[in-house]
């Protein structure tokens, strides 16, 4: 089962992501990607979307041309948990190598 | 140069579409599209992508699960034009494809 992440697991593992800020009105993590043109935001969430499928855990995310705006939470704890952290890591590191 | 989609020809073309809506507060028309799953549902993003960047003309959309939000304007016209009607076409031509 999937556990709501709560206390002093959540505080550190929010801690170790990068860019990625708290949702005001629920709990859930956000952040926005900016890429040079939308064939890279796309290769980006391409590649996201493969291991979201992999993960059975998916974002909800909104893109325009080369933006790509990004929500994580998971939605059988109506909350986080380590599934949104571990995504959000994923996402981090193929951002960086589709941005270079 | 692309033109702005204003009276009698606006409305014949807006009339030909299935299940788009003007947007309230902007000069743009948007339909929400449902699939059987993720898998699916990306699917027929991706097939949109290809067909967007061919166009060069990009969607405004949003993602969860099997569910894609969809919002189609012409940033150098302020609203809506051709393009927007001919993307419009093909979505729905994918969507047939991949919603069976």
């Amino acid at each position: 089962m999937v556990e709501k992440l709560v206390g002093a697991r959540r505080q550190a593992a929010l801690a170790e992501l990068h860019g990625w800020a708290e949702v005001e009105d629920r709990d859930a993590i956000r952040k926005t990607f900016h890429f040079p043109d939308f064939a890279t935001a796309w290769g980006f969430m391409t590649r996201v979307a493969l291991k979201a499928e992999k993960m059975d855990h998916h974002p909800e995310w909104f893109n325009v041309y080369n933006r790509v705006e990004v929500i994580l939470a998971t939605h059988d704890v109506e909350g986080l948990s380590d599934r949104d952290v571990e995504l959000a890591h994923h996402m981090d590191a193929i951002a960086l190598e589709h941005d270079r």
